[in-house]
């Protein structure tokens, strides 16, 4: 992996419970939901705001920055690598749609991870050998948060798993009643956006879900 | 201004008219129409395509980058610093709500140019202070291609122009029979989207508009 300053083992721990953003417009609560998540253990954020300018993608972006520091969380970049350079991402995410990774590893070079989401096992393939750090398996599970998202299916996601040596993160409509099949299929750690951002008692929720991954 | 290569009159005269691409899903036409555009007389391409995914727009821009470098024109990216990197950009244009000016050129340094849209005489001065190398001023007339787009008018662009010293391009519902009050308010150049990317003769209609421009 590129991270110079984790080994790899300390890398594929910190993918363990990887919050993705949902869009909500009240930017302020974002924040503070967030920070609530890492309280409560999560260990990697990452910025997704597809609809967002550049000049508030820099100040969330800034604002995470600060907050996964705090709390010793990776901090990720969905897609704008330009966002990631400014803010001092430790990582950019892509999708099969975005920057591929190969151009993203030329604007970051080795200091920043990269993650790619994939859903087939030769979508897999091609990103660890275009450099991939990680892999966001996805969906495993229908999901209201992306329900245009293509489905890998829980057998999909072993596929993968069985395939390749890169940490995998499991995505897409990851709840506490199913994160044991996520694991079981050999993912790492689990992504999730609802199970988080959408909890009553975020921070709660956070801590559950990062002891099933724990204990497994 | 920052590009090495160009004198600051020769990027003066660069931007003496300036072709904002649209958002038509056909991009195979896209570039057809640019290249039409540019055997007009173009001076200029800015790659807008506020929905394109990360890879349609790396695609795009390198196709731009290879065209307008035939025709010996100018590339900017609209708002994507990534993007611009990884084209090869000559520059890149932000927005009130993009990037900040100060930001991108943490980014390109001095190998890009940068511009910023302005609509009033403060927003200029931050711009210039910023180090924008070039201003676009608009809304000067009511335009259907950003049809919420603040109005600056002809009074807003001569304002501004009586207040910089770097270059300004006109902006917003810019046609043939008002290319000479903007020219009069001060423009050094105008930039258009339907006025060329709905022209019946794309070429002639690029002719037409450089010819105005150039007969000043
Ligand atoms: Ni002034």
């Amino acid at each position: 992996m590129s991270n110079p300053t984790l080994s790899r083992a300390q890398f594929r721990d910190k993918l363990a419970l990887y919050l993705v953003t949902d869009h909500r417009e009240d930017t302020a609560n974002l924040l503070d939901v967030v920070q609530q998540a890492l309280m409560g253990g999560v260990t990697t954020v990452q910025l997704r705001r597809k609809h967002d300018d550049g000049a508030q993608l820099v100040e969330l972006g800034r604002a995470i920055r600060k907050l996964t520091r705090e709390y010793g969380a990776l901090y990720i970049v969905n897609d704008r690598v330009d966002i990631a350079l400014l803010t001092d991402a430790d990582g950019v995410h892509v999708g099969q749609s975005d920057i591929s990774c190969t151009d993203v590893r030329k604007l970051v070079g080795d200091t920043m991870v990269i993650g790619v989401s994939t859903c087939t096992v030769e979508e897999a393939h091609i990103a660890v050998a275009a450099g991939a750090d990680y892999l966001g398996v996805g969906s495993v599970f229908p999901t209201s948060s992306k329900p245009d998202a293509d489905m890998c299916g829980i057998d999909g996601l072993r596929a993968i798993a069985d395939c390749v040596d890169v940490p995998i993160v499991g995505i897409g409509g990851i709840q506490q009643d199913n994160v044991g099949q996520v694991l079981g299929a050999g993912a790492d750690g689990i992504a999730v956006v609802s199970a988080i951002m959408g909890a009553t008692d975020v921070s709660r929720a956070s801590a559950d879900l990062l002891a099933m991954v724990r204990e497994r």
